[in-house]
């Protein structure tokens, strides 16, 4: 019996796996095939929801008498865009100069297959754990994220399962494996405003109303002024406007109706439902206020729509998860790494429900791109700081 | 020998050819029928063009010893629209109550009707005309306008004619015949600008720049301040945007480009020339003023493309003309009419390169409408009205 010591060989194993999202593509199986030796409990749920195609999922358990740490991922991955751009091809997981090419190389295949190598080596080395680490490995993170973590998370607790901790391994280094450590995540709400004028001729504009300079004059409100200007943790929160559009093709005609689409990351100074309370404030204020924009009617006649499933914002606030992690990366690399709360959303605005969590992978760069691909390098130091971080954390 | 001394009759076999454009449908050749009596020499020319449909046009005149005068005005109709919800069928010229009803019974049919009634009248009162009196229909004025004014004026201009004066049969008054005389448009110019910003994920605005600010500054600059207050004879320069769009259906996604098309109807405070130059300078100052919208660029990247053929604002300065058809007018209906420069462009704006031009024809409350029809009490009156401004202009 092979114990998975050796990241670049689970890695090489998991991208031969075509697992485009929905697809499982054998990358759950493999994985399995790693942990059943190291004396694993395995649970393959599959979930289903309408419209969405069902996903499978994996859930693996090993048990020991103390803490509970969980480690969560994703072994989908995202198409290959233009394979006859890539170097190597995507699902071949050949090695070159040192890296390894493959879709999911870096996001994030690799970061389950380092973890896998750690405890590995830990078990190796140290005998049973002194608690319980579980993965957390869903199918659906890069797709519409319905049957995924969120559904993973409430099955494995109405099983009676709970955790003191949880890593997620994403790829967070920007640049340089320990650049930095993700300890939260900005809220995200996104919503739909529309601007209803009358339809008229050029000729004659004060027959018609035009609903451009309305919108202009609330898309205006959300931009001005900036909603802070970040926090002790955050950035400041952001909003944009992510579409404007008419749709009118007659250029001697008024049109009828404008709409935008806006969404706004924001820190933790605000929460959904007051970051929508502000919104919905700064909206209804410029609607009926007198000093508009001249020619828009006096008062603007629109609708705001919510986008369903905003993300809330969160920040970790468990000093022996950050501070373990922090060394073990430090003592590996030698580089102390940032605390951060930048970018986009990802599953442990789900978890954060149910455990303090982290998140430390490889490094992004190359995700989604054509030639994602990791250094062989990382693999080994990445493998080194999750090994290092088991050992202190369940000390 | 009949002669078409009935504006109702005129009216009726026009209506009943369905000459919607680009479509002749018989209604030049019923009404050469009806000039033909009267002793016009009639020319038929049909236009040809890339990209656009033959047309076919007429050209008119009954030639007399002393200026010359000349209607303009056109054959053919919009589209009928829903047919089903017409009271009566839309090419069948159906009375009731009082009425005519009939695609073209306003615009303009039944201004021709009217104007060929008062000829045909005036030469069996008073004999030959002391002058001479042209027709010029054209069968393109409410399609692409490629074919039709234009090429006629160039047509007949290359045979050696020329014109001291022209009436316009459109639809000119709003509610009651005798309210409006046109005697001047506005000019009309169309432009699209287009903004370049980076596309980029919403979580990290830092690295993408999100052309619908720029757009939505440039656009500012355009609507504010305004262009004037109006001059003595025309109304304010108004500037409408007919459509903003950016067509990004990913909410977490800055996207790369945003247009608008503009259209701006000018008073003769400015010249095609001049108003460009206008918008030009607006558009270059606020693509590179510093005390930008929060966010945008510090200059905006973007393109401004003029639309062809741009509008001419005119106005016509000949008061003999003018005065004639106000006196006809007022004597006939008792009211006395509006000198007005408002409204959208007609074929005028082709004339007035030629000779001065006014427009008086019907009432315009139904034109492009279901249920267009005219007051059988109004081609009555208009004819008259031509009548008498047809003694009196070439007296
Ligand atoms: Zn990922
Ligand atoms: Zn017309």
């Amino acid at each position: 019996m092979t114990l998975p010591i050796d990241p670049a060989q689970n890695l090489a194993s998991l991208i031969r796996c075509p697992s485009v999202t929905p697809a499982e593509g054998g990358a759950l199986t493999a994985l399995a095939g790693m942990l059943q030796p190291l004396g694993f409990t395995i649970d393959r749920p599959t979930f289903s929801d309408i419209d969405t195609p069902d996903v499978e999922n994996l859930y693996a358990r090993l048990s020991g008498n103390g803490p509970h740490l969980m480690f969560a991922g994703h072994t989908d991955v995202v198409p290959v865009g233009d394979e006859a751009a890539w170097t190597h091809p995507p699902f071949s997981a050949e090695t070159s100069d040192g890296f390894m090419y493959g879709r999911g190389a870096v996001d994030m295949k690799g970061g389950i297959a380092c973890f896998v190598a750690a405890i590995a080596r830990h078990v190796a080395a140290n005998g049973p754990l002194k608690g319980s680490v579980s993965l957390l490995i869903t199918g659906d993170e890069e797709g519409p994220a319905i049957n995924g973590t969120v559904r993973l998370l409430e099955w494995a607790a109405a099983r009676g399962e709970s955790w003191d901790a949880s890593i997620v391994g994403e790829p967070t280094n920007p640049d340089t494996l320990g650049d930095m450590i993700k300890i939260g995540r900005r809220g995200s709400v996104s919503g739909d405003i529309s601007v209803y004028g009358r339809q008229g001729h050029v000729a004659y504009p004060h027959l018609a109303d035009n609903p451009v300079r309305g919108l202009m004059t609330l898309v205006d409100a959300l931009l001005d002024p900036v909603f802070d200007e970040g926090s002790a943790d955050f950035q400041p929160s952001n909003l944009e406007i992510t579409t404007f559009d008419v749709g009118n093709r007659a250029t001697n005609v008024i049109p009828a109706r404008a709409t935008a689409t806006f969404n706004i990351r924001f820190n933790d100074l605000w929460t959904v439902e007051t970051v929508k309370a502000e919104i919905e404030a700064r909206l209804a204020r410029a609607a009926s206020d007198k000093r508009l924009r001249k020619g828009a009617s006096s008062s603007i006649n629109y609708e705001l729509a919510w986008r369903g499933n905003p993300s809330h914002v969160f920040l970790t606030g468990d000093e022996k998860l950050i501070n373990t992690l922090g060394n073990s990366i430090e003592s590996i690399t030698g580089r102390k790494p940032g605390l951060s709360t930048s970018g986009g959303t990802s599953d442990a605005r789900f978890i954060k429900d149910y455990c303090p969590v982290v998140e430390f992978g490889l490094v992004g760069k190359t995700m989604h791109m054509v030639d994602e691909r990791v250094a062989l390098a990382d693999l080994e130091t990445l493998t080194q700081i999750y090994q290092r971080f088991l050992e202190d954390w369940f000390r």
